[in-house]
Formats: C-alpha cells, sequence, structure tokens
C-alpha cells in the first residue's frame, strides 16, 4: 500500500504545494476533486482567512491538508486550530518540527516536514514525523542556498530512512513522476504547475510568464543571505541577481503580482520547471495525465525488465 | 534496439566520463572490460601522450570512444587522428560541434555532443548529430553558469528532439539510471563514480574525499565567469567562493590534485553525487550492480503499471 495515499485520503499521490495566498480552497478543491490532494497556505500570516479556508475544504468534505511554515506562525493559534478541526494530514516547513509532531500526532494528525538536505532530513525523522516532502533545488519559491537536485537528494535521503518520501522540485507530469518512484518516492508535490492552473486564483500575467518560461528563466536569488528564493527572471529579479542581496522589502508587492499581474513588483516565485509548461491546464487534467503518463513509463521500464534489455 | 548501444557497441549504455588526465586506458578499458563504455580525454592537451592511450585501447579490440573538447584543441590532428584510426565513437564537448560532424561521420564514426541547455541542444540537432550527452547541473567539472538539473533538463531535450540521449550529472547506481531512462534517455555516463573507482589513476586522498563528502559538499565556482566549475569543498575552493571570480591560474595545480594528492592544490573537480557515493568499488561492481539494480527498480514500476497502482 502506497503510504502517502494512506496517510492522505487522496486517490493518487499527487500534492498541489502550499504557495501562500494561492493555495486556498478555489485552487485545493480542484486539485482534491480531481483525486490529488490539495493543500491550504498559512505562510501568508493571515489567520482568519486561512481558516476560513480550511473550514471549506472541511465542508466540502474532500480529502486535504494544510501547511504550517514554523517560523511563519506568529503564535500558536493556528496549531491549535488545526489539530482540533479534523484535519487529517499537515505538512510542516520552515523550521524544526520537533515541537508541532507530538500535538499534531495526538490529534490523529499525520505530519510531514519539508526538508532541503539530508541532515534536516535524519533530524525530522528522529522527530518523529511520519514522512518528508524533499524540496530540491530546481523547485521554486523559499530555498536552501545549498542546492541539492531532486536526482541526488532523493537518493540521500532514501538511502537513510523508510519514512515516506513526496518528492518536490522539477515535477510537472507523469515522466517525471515515474523518475521520482524509480529513486524511492511514495509521492509528488506540483507548485509551479498548479499556480499555471485554470483554477489558480493568479493574474492572467503570472500564469503567462510560467507558460512563456524555458528552463532557464529563473534565478536562484539572496544565496549568501534569507531567504534564498527561486523566482522567474524579469527586468525586476535581474537587478535582485546583480545586486546578489535581497531585503524583506522585496516582497512587499507580491499580491500585485499574483493577482495584480505586475510582474515586476516582486520576484514571481517559480521552478526551473517553468520551462516544462507549456499551457495552463485545468486540475483535472494535470492530475490525470500525470498518472496516465506514469503508468505508461512504469509499463514501457517493466519491458525492459522483464527481457532484460534497454529498448 | 537501445540506440547507445548501437552507436557504441558496448554491451551496457553506461558511460564513463571523459575526465582530463584521469580518463586513459588503466580506466577505460577497466570500463569497457566490464560491459560499459570507456571514454579516453583529449583535454588534457597531451596529444601526443592522449594518441598512445588512444592506440592502446584499439589494440585491445574493447568498444571504447573519444572526446573530442573542441574549444581546448589547438589544432585539427587530434581530429584528423581520429578519423584515421578506425574509432567508432566520439563525443564532442565545449563548443559547436557544426565543423567536426562531418569528417567525423565520413569515417564512420558516431558523434554525440555534451549540451548543458536546451538551446544548445537544438543546435546540434540541426548540426546532424547523431545523439546527445545531456550534462546537467548537478554534474561536476565544467559547467554551464546556468544551472538546469537532469529532472529537468533531460524532459525539456526529450520533448524537442528523437535523437538518443545520454544522460550525465548525479548519477552513480542503477536508482538514477532508472529514473533517466523513465525521463527518455537511452544511456548514463558516470565522471564523479569512475574518479572513485579501484582502477582510476589518481590518488587515494581524492578517491576517499569523494567518498566522505555529502551531497553538499560541492561548490558551483566561477558562476559570473568562464569557466564555471563544480568542485569539492576545500579550504581552497572556499576561498575560490567567497572571492566570487577564479583566474586560470587555479588549475596550475590540478596534477597535484590528481596524482599528488594535495587537496589544497587546485579545485578537486566532483559533481553532489560525491555524496552518493561511500566507497572504492572497481568497474565491474559498479557497472554490474548498476545494471541489476535498473533491471530491479524497472522490474519493481512494472509492477506498479500492471496493477495500476502506486505501490
Amino acid at each position: 500500500m502506497n503510504r502517502v495515499l494512506a496517510h492522505t485520503g487522496a486517490q493518487y499521490p499527487i500534492l498541489q504545494a502550499p504557495m501562500g495566498w494561492i493555495a486556498r480552497s478555489a485552487l485545493a478543491s480542484a486539485v482534491s476533486k480531481a483525486g490529488g490532494l490539495g493543500i491550504i497556505e498559512t505562510s501568508s500570516g493571515e489567520t482568519e482567512n486561512c481558516q476560513r479556508e480550511i473550514q471549506r475544504m472541511l465542508d466540502s468534505g474532500l480529502p486535504f491538508g494544510v501547511n504550517l511554515p514554523i517560523r511563519f506562525l506568529k503564535d500558536d493559534a493556528m496549531l491549535r486550530y488545526v489539530c482540533e478541526s479534523g484535519i487529517r494530514f499537515v505538512t510542516t516547513s520552515a523550521g524544526s518540527p520537533a515541537k508541532f509532531v507530538a500535538p499534531l500526532k495526538a490529534a490523529g494528525i499525520a505530519v510531514y516536514h519539508a526538508v532541503p538536505t539530508l541532515e534536516a532530513a535524519l533530524k525530522c525523522a528522529q522527530a518523529g514525523v511520519d514522512g518528508l516532502v524533499v524540496e530540491c533545488s530546481e523547485g521554486g519559491g523559499f530555498k536552501n542556498p545549498e542546492e541539492v537536485s531532486t536526482l541526488v537528494l532523493l537518493q540521500a535521503i532514501r538511502e537513510h530512512t523508510d519514512l515516506p518520501l513526496i518528492a518536490a522540485g522539477g515535477i510537472v507530469d507523469g515522466r517525471a513522476m515515474a523518475a521520482a518512484f524509480a529513486l524511492g518516492a511514495e509521492g509528488v508535490q506540483m507548485g509551479t504547475r498548479f499556480v499555471a492552473c485554470a483554477e489558480s486564483p493568479v493574474h492572467a500575467h503570472y500564469k503567462q510568464a510560467i507558460v512563456q518560461a524555458s528552463t532557464t528563466d529563473t534565478y536562484m536569488l539572496n544565496t549568501q543571505s534569507s531567504p534564498c528564493i527561486r523566482a522567474l527572471k524579469s527586468p525586476y529579479t535581474k537587478s535582485l541577481h546583480e545586486a546578489g542581496l535581497m531585503g524583506p522589502e522585496a516582497f512587499k508587492g507580491i499580491q500585485d503580482v499574483y493577482f495584480g499581474g505586475d510582474m515586476n513588483a516582486a520576484p514571481a516565485l517559480a521552478g526551473q520547471s517553468a520551462g516544462l509548461i507549456h499551457e495552463v491546464k485545468t486540475a483535472r487534467e494535470i492530475i490525470e495525465e500525470t498518472v496516465a503518463q506514469f503508468h505508461a513509463i512504469s509499463a514501457r521500464l517493466g519491458q525492459l525488465a522483464s527481457t532484460s534489455s534497454f529498448g
């Protein structure tokens, strides 16, 4: 039995990443209705809005998850809310999950922590998490400046733990899902792909910028400081790249990017996978195509095994 | 039929990368005897020595290849030698293969060019190469500063060409080989893994540094200039990393690293995959374990396909 399915209640082990402001019930319910797992963000810090979004998902009866970005939570209100609300699956991120694991598990919630390195994965395993989201360097958004690719990091973590692993970074379809499963993952998480999804609430300019980007159209920014991020190339991010540093004020205009469509108001977060996204699709198209392609590729590899050949 | 096997004459589509000074007949013949494809380097610029090494491989009767790093060849002596010697397989790199393709193909040689981006791949396809070595950002040695990971770059190139693809970067065994094949590769190339191989001619200190490294123990150096390289972290490469720039004099001591074991004499080239290498093995062990693991993982994925499940 696939443990990610057991922990989440989803039909397919395909998660939608918890992008701040974006990962709310409109997107998450579309993903969950299509058989994947929608996740509601709380990194926006908008506690009441996020709780309302969580309640909508609870009311829908669909499987879903909530992300708790530990360092960004101003108090324990969201943790308490999540523990008391009947939620089944939580991903934690941005900090040590040590203090969150006990209350979440006591509430019957499966806890996966997002890790960018083997060292972080080993600490989380010790802290008693139920699984790991392996966040690799090709992905978008907040990154560890010590870059390790999906191919390498999945293997390194798989060697050291039996926990279920969800691969994140560079994945938009069934090709990369099959590759991730070959490397020992039991699930995948897609961020950029679902930002450029029909049900995503972001402005058409942001979706089009992802669709038009090539695989070399992102920057890793602020690698010498924090937060280090991967974002689309733009005149604005070019200036940050050349400056080498980025202050917290860089994000002030993030909602103007997301919902106003001003692609120079702040860094528009995206992964290298933007270069693999060529059209806006519905969540259902993305998920059904991913599953079909995953099984077609797996069957092709199975043929190689049964003939001990290479193609 | 696997086209990499057809082009190379090897038993398994597993290539040994052409590391300067290191990829000579001692290593290449061990790889080819074990069923892989050894490749002789010419990037050292030591024309006579390299021709002697090529002659040794020809005398052995083993399948093998030669790498021609276009920008580093001081004249056309090596190209003419290769065309006249009865060699069957050449990888070109570091520059445009346009002028090399016609004479090599006229000599009956299959030509694969090493590319770090989709744009380079499309140019090579137009130039008439027989295949591509897809050199991705997690790999060691000379890199494109526009980083694209194996997971993303293989998919991007596979979408645009039917040429046979050899995946390079982050691969040390059958897990990553299965992942690469899921993404559309027909072969893999390993560099760092074969540097830390029993038959590799390098000093034990270099092999041990690879064995001891973690996945975060490499730097991308000189990303704003040329050559951009990935090398092991050391006090010396830390100083280059902090300086942000690296002049050509940085490589003066490279043979003291390789053969003298002084790990601070120059950057010791290696990929993120160093963190996946835990012992020095023979070429035969590496290749046989890779093939067995590749088929075991392919069989596991085939099972998922035949049951339309996820594990």
